[in-house]
């Protein structure tokens, strides 16, 4: 069972992550989870920090000259700027506790509840975890998933639909994403809409506001029956949507049309399924984002996420300190006000890490090789079924 | 750590479900236990099968005169229909496979891919188990956690703000929704909203149509610091969206305002954090359903599920015989048109089993006593933090 | 991920227990489960409860004309001396606390601890849980692993190698004791050591005491490659001693000549390696017992487990009162003063759980035709790197 | 709950594991776990590899200040060997697979297996990992959780009671061992018979063999209830021995008097429970090792291990080369010959990390503070009960 552990604080020495349960004998590009990596850094609305981490993976152990050993991976990502921080920051000596203490808990973080729930006094304890910085582990966990799938041609894609008011509804084909994607300073593959989301992020910048959106995620040539209807933590739209709506700053996934299903009468929301020889089993529509029952159908997965703005405002926030009880404005620790693209890149990721858990489930093996032949087997006898690749 | 599996098919003897790590000495309410099935299988716009069973549990160990023993609790949900069905359902003798069998696959139901994954030829394989005849269990099992939080005065409450176009975006306080829901046939708590969601189930019905919705669930009271930042999966908010999303029939979750996060900016999302000696530290709203950094924040939690119209529909989709190929509409196994309001209450209890399974990790303690003295210990540990209960 | 759980007391109305993750399309032989619980129940030195209880099993769910569903398997044990209890176990009701109240609390038992941990007054309330009834369970489970693993030849069997101090040091072929160790009462396949045994337990039952001993469980056909060196929680030889060590009135667990190791210098050890044509790749000993690494080798797999006496004497043992804190004698509740057969048929059926959740997870594969692809291609594959079934 | 994954090969970078589960605010002290670092690596009988690394820890990530974070904690010892073996092992980079290659394959090591398993033509990929290196991110685990631990006064040490055919049968008080254990070349606790092993193992490595031995741990001040007989998974004793015989080259396990309960009567195997006023509930043995139905019973944990020799002996094996298949003599890797005491480290560690987890499960709470609040009402109750501390 594919599994794995981050640890690593914002301004700690590393990012680490250990990734168990990779099969034996994958080749990994390197440069490619390095690009995933460098995608998460990107993206108009971004501060400054992204200027100084320029993150790269120095995989630890696992791997051999660049191909998987079957046992778990480890991945550090550094942080570059942990030599200003290391007397603040050192886990094996003594600190400077004050100079970076943070009294005044910033709302919409956790802040708050971090520092009563561990018992800290300073919330720098806290925030210095629940940063974001942590999907940094996520995209690169996720960057080895896609490297496994690629092989068995699943390909994931994202993109930014709505940013603030500004929302492209448009249906693109997932090779169209794909191709434009990156190109994209917002993640938004529709020229005219890209400029208006830029322009809604100046103007909410030039308030001292931030502002949220929401992400579309897509994968490309799932085989059906990943995930399952026979017990309710087996459904993979349900571990989907944990590992999503775990993600930071995430309040909102759905799934295919998602909340619309409530606008649209039931003939209006299934998928018919129809066959002919030449593409086997299908459906004309997929309003259900390629999952029924808890299992992908083989139609292309679809979800959506709602990020919320980040909550750190130059227009500070009525708060607390922690310690004194005192009213306080919330203090800024940085300084995006739109991480939504970012946010379309970490998701995508997080997605490739639950597609590849389910799918090596289901599939089964420890090394490629079986991988292969199970997934042959397996393909040959849907074939047989009516239902093609 | 709480845990537990159901069991059983939709036509077969019992549902049974184990539930493991409840703590010793909880007295049981049987009554009220039996109430919430009752409730499941209530509202407007369900069809005969709901008379056939009128569910009430039998709990078959982990129970010693009402009282919990500190051991995995079985549970039974009895099909009163089984004696019909034995001969086409029982497991431990040979039966007539053909009378009841569904080769013509529902579009929207687990049936196609069911069939194909675990190699079947007979639909009823798939749909007896995937039928949301299992949420009895889940409701039992959510019905004995919110025994348990009753000791500490966590109570939980549901109602359907959405069917097909009919909305209710009224605010309602907490016990106004919980005094009112049930006497509502379709769980609306204003009499005239509740009014055009009759009316739009007729319409539906008349046109041999099925409708979706959306359901809200609150919880009251909780403590803060249920679910932790420190790592992906031990959110708070993960684990219900999963345990949601894995729900039949729901396509989205939010939590807070949700998707709404996406059209407001930063300083419209976030709940300032604000203290007063009578009050402790308290927010004066709460746009992020109670979570904040994947840990309840003390405020109540709201969460809303989408869930999509039922697929079996008078109506019937188009579709294929499974084992011919052959071009086929798809087949009638149920008559409700409207499930929404049983969505409330089994989401309800799904939301109950998280948030005691939270609180039962956080608390510690294998028995009532030390659950309160633990408690007790957090609750005033808080208030000389500011935090009062 | 094959898992289960168990629930019910040792005189509530059923045991109850859930078995997760089986394969589609297994055909049980129920008359097969029912003999494993009937050996369970048989064996020289038991007490008049085995006469009372003639266990069957009762599939309530996950299978369907005796072919599994692919969803979770409910089974049933009944307690057929229920009825003369429910007036004191009644789940549901009140009960009468005092006729059956336990306050002598047994040393060997979980009685003492059991009353700390779970804050009870009543050593009722733990021993109805902590009984051996519970193993009743186990070998259900393990029963149906076995019909599963019976489709690619995998074997198990046991036998009794140490009833106190008369040991039984001769080693036998699988095949022999397979088909010996039935027609035996102590399950021991040697028909002079078994006298001494029978004659070992009646001198003990004399003298009011018990006896303990040493149980064999062997595993034929396993294939290489179960569990794996990868990582510790993955090692087949730590999951069968959780498994066993976990089962009840075990105190020690050994793989191959266990503990002799220590005895014997390297080269008397380790198995070597030989290969020819014929037989593919072999090994002339078996000291380790089948394991190497935390993998299955493809050798037998053997292990041993020490049982101690059961604690419940009529000769008793000095205790205490757990309410009055007075001394006392502990009291009587069961008979048998030798249980080490049935402890080696117990053993076994947790064996085949464990060895059975490896084959499956190694595998891979939703339904048996799957499965057998698989398998068929890792033999494949195994034979050409020299390896031959 | 404490959980852990360990990374790394043994000529890689580094080492990585990530503990997590830490409650907050626990102190480290560094150079006591470096110490323990330092007892693996010692001890007589070892080869120049030791001499090589000197291994100390490296926290990356999840402690501030030395003080724990309530997050995961990534904890890095470095391989020093590494840079004569970037060329042959760089994770990301090509290397020379040829100059270091293993096709000779070792008896007694994962070597065969792992080969077959994972489709490698070279056993350097199996063993690197399979190779006992790993116990170092164990003890690094395990000395954490004994800095928890020391908070509430539970100690543990370990010793060496055989090596080959000497054995130490003597009878020592915790403190006696945990005092003079680290002065003792073979920890052995007994000068005479620590004379005797030293001359055995001399005796050993002259004629090119190697020996193994029995290993004791002995944990002290273990409070009653940890652990449970509810369900077969929550059974301390069954964890214990996972973790122990999942550790390299452990091939039995035994608790208490382990297979020595089935040489004795159950009158001389059970621990009688007694009662004074000043001493509280207590036991006049303890054969079953502090271990009772699964729980402890607040007497000393006592659990042996045996481990088998170190399967690389100058006097080599036969063995055949995994790609040609040709017989041959396995090669050797490393030059140790016996290990023992080392293992009584690892052992040693390995349980602390059981017992914590356990612990913090049983007690509750996620920061030092709400923990030694729990602990203390569980004691004060358990005080009223009759059992004192």
């Amino acid at each position: 069972m594919l599994r794995y552990l981050t640890s690593g604080e914002s301004h700690g020495q590393s990012l680490i992550s250990i990734l168990d349960g990779v099969p034996s004998n994958i080749e990994l590009n390197i440069d490619e989870i390095n690009e995933e990596l460098k995608n998460r850094q990107s993206g108009y609305g971004r501060g400054k920090r992204m200027e100084i981490e320029q993150d790269t993976i120095n995989i630890l152990g696992g791997v051999r000259g660049k191909k998987t050993l079957g046992g778990p991976i480890s991945i550090e990502v550094k942080n570059k700027d942990y030599e200003n921080w290391s007397k603040y920051m050192n886990p094996m000596d003594d600190v400077d506790l004050e100079s970076k203490k943070v009294s005044n808990v910033r709302p919409g973080h956790a802040d708050l509840v971090g520092c009563l729930k561990y018992d800290f006094d300073d919330a720098r304890n806290v925030l210095e975890r629940s940063s974001a910085r942590e999907t940094a582990s996520r995209v690169a966990v996720g960057a080895i998933c896609k490297q496994i799938l690629k092989n068995f041609d699943i390909y994931f894609t994202s993109h930014v639909v709505q940013i603030g008011n500004i929302k492209d509804n448009n249906l693109y084909e997932f090779d169209y994403i794909k191709e434009n994607v990156d190109n994209s300073q917002v993640r938004c593959v529709n020229k005219d809409i890209e400029k208006d989301m830029i322009h809604e992020i100046d103007k909410v910048k030039s308030t001292g506001d931030t502002i949220g959106g929401v992400v579309e995620i897509r994968v490309k040539n799932v085989i059906p029956g990943l995930g399952s209807y026979t017990h309710f933590d087996k459904k993979i739209d349900g571990e989907l949507a944990m590992h999503l709506m775990g993600t930071q700053a995430i309040k909102g996934v759905e799934i295919g049309i998602g909340f619309d299903v409530a606008n649209n009468y039931g003939s209006k929301v299934m998928d018919e399924i129809i066959y002919n020889d030449e593409d086997g089993i299908r459906r004309n529509t997929n309003r259900l984002g390629g999952i029924e029952g808890g299992m992908t159908t083989g139609e292309e997965v679809i979800i959506r996420c709602a990020m919320k703005p980040i909550p750190t405002l130059y227009k500070p926030l009525n708060s607390i300190n922690i310690n004194t009880l005192e009213s306080y404005q919330a203090s800024i620790e940085r300084s995006d006000n739109c991480a939504v693209p970012a946010c379309s890149v970490v998701c995508e990721n997080v997605v490739a890490f639950v597609i590849c858990k389910y799918f090596l489930d289901k599939i089964g093996g420890d090394n490629l090789l079986d991988l292969k032949e199970n997934y042959n087997s397996y393909i040959k006898r849907l074939g047989d079924r009516g239902w093609k690749r």
